[in-house]
């Protein structure tokens, strides 16, 4: 089935798949803080550990969160050129949910751990 | 990179990626209604347009969310065997949030689509 096809027969899915994506996720997140130039986005999402974001696979996110109307894509006529993105008021919108689903997870991390080492123990037990 | 050593490392992003997957989604949104059995939550989710879910899928989304400690599974000691699938307190409140999110996104299509035509538009005349 043809992407095209899926945005059709349910289009809200994929936005939220957008917005939930693995680097969708840490790009609003970023950019409530600020905007960010290219390079200072990819540094960033670095450092929340874990495997880095390659440029391509940034590049691809931002050119989807921007299609979508939530990323603002903005090339200043400085030397040397300069790109900035920022979140528009939709884009803003989403990120704050998206942040708060974050700290929600963060917040309750040990609470799912526990239930991870109780279901290992009973498989391992069975 | 193994799974395992990306759970080392940034933990919540991981289960942040459960509960916002594709299947997760749904299964949330459609337990907070009411426990389900297996078949009826498979066709339940087919309900929201696009393919549905595999058997395989739905089994390995749900497994992943109970090991979180978000979904709760119970066999029945009936003739025939019965499995009921319902949201933990855990559960509940992950799947209130992506409940929102989902709204959100629902409720805001026709700005994203707009969004969309400018940006193709744009695309096309450059």
């Amino acid at each position: 089935m043809a992407v095209s096809d899926f945005e059709a027969l349910c289009p809200y899915r994929l936005v939220l798949e957008h917005v939930t994506s693995r680097w969708g996720v840490l790009v609003l997140i970023e950019l409530l803080e600020r905007p960010h130039r290219f390079s200072e986005l990819r540094r960033a999402i670095g450092a929340y550990g874990g495997r880095g974001v390659s440029e391509k696979m940034l590049t691809q996110t931002l050119q989807t969160l921007e299609r979508d109307g939530l990323v603002h894509r903005e090339a200043r006529p400085v030397i040397p050129p300069r790109v900035d993105y920022s979140l528009t008021g939709l884009g803003r919108e989403a990120a704050e949910q998206v942040r708060a689903l974050a700290e929600w997870t963060r917040h309750r991390m040990d609470d799912v751990e526990q239930a991870r080492r109780a279901y290992d123990e009973a498989r391992a037990a069975s």
